[in-house]
């Protein structure tokens, strides 16, 4: 029994160990994989032979870069099959994405819809079409969603958001409301891996073959919505700008939204603090006097730079609108951005001096707003910080935007995956 | 030869796994630490034979604990030979400590001196005069200072202090100047891990056998003074309550002298930042436009709660005076507290959404202050934390005060020594 339980966690763990290094040096050949890993070439093979019939990698007949001898059949990770749901609610929006294996985008989908004026439960059920749609409309493509991860706008533990305070959400258990919403509608889901077959018989040794022979877009009725896990949005949007943004391994993201929360990289990867609730850069104190936040306190950084406060400030109805006014060099949009960007650089100074990041990546609605808000953001911070500092922090936009945390929670599944392959193949 | 270089790294892990038990769990016979370790015992007979012979470990009648059968002789850490010593520069003093194996505090000698008013190379001059007499004293009791550390007042990277703008200390190679000054006075030393003999015969394989059998007190001319590697005060204070304190695992030491700085420690890992200059709390702007800073910036915490904002403030000479005065219920004292409270309670705001600590633990000068300023630290982090999150961090007084950093700095070299033995027997 203990031989039998020892036998099957170094399966566990060679597999992952075979998975991710086709992951880094793919296309690569089992020969190449054995020497690489230090597995016999039996155990590589049959490795590989479960990864190709779970459709986690597939065989090119490209060789494998500085391989000698005759080429042989090469293995790459797959992104015909696994594929991870990125959700997101955040306060004027709900947003889905799908990406496969390879960390392809398959599917983006975004929803405008005001989350303060709708309950816990209206959001999450709004959130639930959303996701199905998103995995029926992948389907189609051949792909099975293995699993999916929730970014909300606050810190979270263990599926439960303490406060919102944009959202209006108070200690709202996210985790238990969607396993009430998703448990009806199909067959049960374990937590985080979900089952990824379109047939009933989820638990059965046989599917993983049984799938892959399949036709995942056949008429079984809908493909199940996987129970996401919930995490903080700020943090999320870190990873995608980790994994899916300009190459960075060490900087602080700035998720500017009507709430602002930051994400600290460093050497690839992410802070948390000593209760995962880290990075709360919005009520970061600018004026100790200013107006009153949502959060209890008073003059915190997003009632400067917070998406409503710099509307507000500006006249503005909507970002589009603001930015359209900047494009005319209207002055009250000038100077709001200009204060926003003073409070913004007063608080990333404190942040810089407590956190010393990298490079600072400014995201969400300050990518489209970066062109007026980084000068007055780059003057605050090099004139507190260039004379202790050897060097002050390079300013940079996020290419990702709004995406950033989407694609971050979507990313963290494949990510899981990869790590613990086995996992997901026992869920299939 | 490779296989050489195999089998000795391989010795060198043995031997650091072999030590590190011993200090979890001693004192333990030989076979209880082959059963913890996996090694064979005749390989951990050897390992602890070089282990005794290098004075780093001593034989005791006592059995381990749980041990079944007759009582083996048990091994555990011994406090007889390896010391470290640990030195800090700053402000307004000079101070030292030597730390044994088992991280029992066998010497400690502080030095108040102006250090603003010496160039760089004087203040370190006095320092090497400290370190040698705090050598030449624990040598008479048989101890041999086998490494050094020392904590400055400002972020360090690879011996060179950037600025130290308390000191007047901007670009000093610490490390250099050290090398200068200690370099002429005994034979050559290794980075970090200095020679630990008394003897000329540092690089020989026998000398490791010669010192156990020599007399370290012996007439052999007066014992070298390690070269200390350099690090940042707060960091090495944290380090300092994590190893010598209330045996916390995840806090923010917050170090008060006349610069503040901080120290995050989570899961009992200090983080150092992206570039090792985390935790500059003391520049944490708390009232934006309050009085310039010689940071270069305006209205940083050290400008109300450093030592002399704070003693101004209150019209005292020195904190003892101060603490005479706040004892008496002196009404400007009691003031100049309480403002020096509250900013540093908006800066702990700041730092906790930031950082999301365990305890705050108030070190330096705010330890004999605690009783006149924890009042308004909590009243002011409560109001801005409560209602968003959870838990506000608890606030503790470090029973350490000015000692954490000198301490933290003798701990670490004691560490380095447990997890990498052979570097330390090789220099022997």
């Amino acid at each position: 029994m203990t031989q039998a339980v020892r036998h099957d966690s170094m399966r566990a763990r060679n597999l992952g160990v075979v998975l991710g290094e086709v992951r880094r040096s793919g296309p690569v050949t089992r020969a190449a994989l054995a020497e690489m890993t230090g597995l016999t070439k039996t155990t590589v093979s049959k490795m590989v032979a479960d990864l190709l019939a779970a459709g986690m990698v597939t065989e090119t007949g490209v060789p494998s870069r500085g391989e000698r001898g005759r080429p042989g059949t090469a293995v790459a990770l797959s992104g015909g099959r696994v594929a991870a749901l990125g959700l997101e609610i955040n306060v004027d929006y709900l947003s889905a994405c799908v990406v496969d294996l390879t960390l392809e985008v398959r599917l983006r989908r975004a929803q405008a819809v005001d989350n303060r004026a709708a309950s816990p439960v209206e959001t999450l059920r709004h959130l639930r079409e959303l996701a199905r749609e998103a995995v029926d409309e992948v389907r189609s493509m051949g792909l099975v969603v293995a699993g999916s991860t929730l970014a909300v706008p606050g810190p979270v533990d263990d599926g439960l958001v303490h406060s919102a305070p944009n959202l209006g959400w108070r200690d709202v258990h996210v985790g238990e409301l969607l396993d009430d919403l998703l448990a009806p509608s199909g067959p049960p889901f374990p937590p985080a891996i979900a089952a990824g077959t379109t047939t009933g018989a989820a638990t059965t040794g046989a599917t993983t073959g049984g799938t892959a022979a399949g036709d995942p877009a056949g008429p079984a009725g809908p493909a199940p919505v996987p129970l996401p896990t919930v995490d903080n949005e700020a943090n999320l949007a870190a990873l995608g700008e980790l994994w899916f943004g300009s190459g960075h391994r060490d900087f602080l993201h700035v998720s500017g939204e009507i709430g602002i929360g930051a994400g600290l990289v460093v050497g690839g990867a992410l802070f948390r603090g000593s209760h995962g609730l880290a990075g709360e850069l919005g009520h970061v104190v600018v004026f100790p006097d200013g107006p009153p936040c949502r959060c209890g306190g008073r003059g915190c950084l997003e009632q400067y730079a917070g998406q409503e406060a710099l509307l507000r400030a500006a006249g503005a109805g909507t970002v589009e609108e603001l930015t359209g006014r900047l494009r005319d060099g209207d002055a009250a949009a000038l100077t709001a951005c200009e204060r926003a960007g003073h409070a913004l650089g007063l608080a990333l100074t404190s942040a810089v001096h407590l956190f010393d990041p990298g490079t600072i990546v400014l995201g969400g609605v300050f990518a489209p707003l970066f062109p007026w808000i980084s000068g007055a953001v780059r003057e605050t911070t090099a004139a507190r910080l260039a004379a202790i500092r050897d060097a002050v922090p390079d300013l940079a936009v996020s290419r990702l935007g709004g995406d950033a945390a989407t694609l971050g929670a979507a990313g963290q599944v494949i990510h899981r995956i990869i790590a613990d392959p086995v996992a997901h193949l026992a869920a299939t």
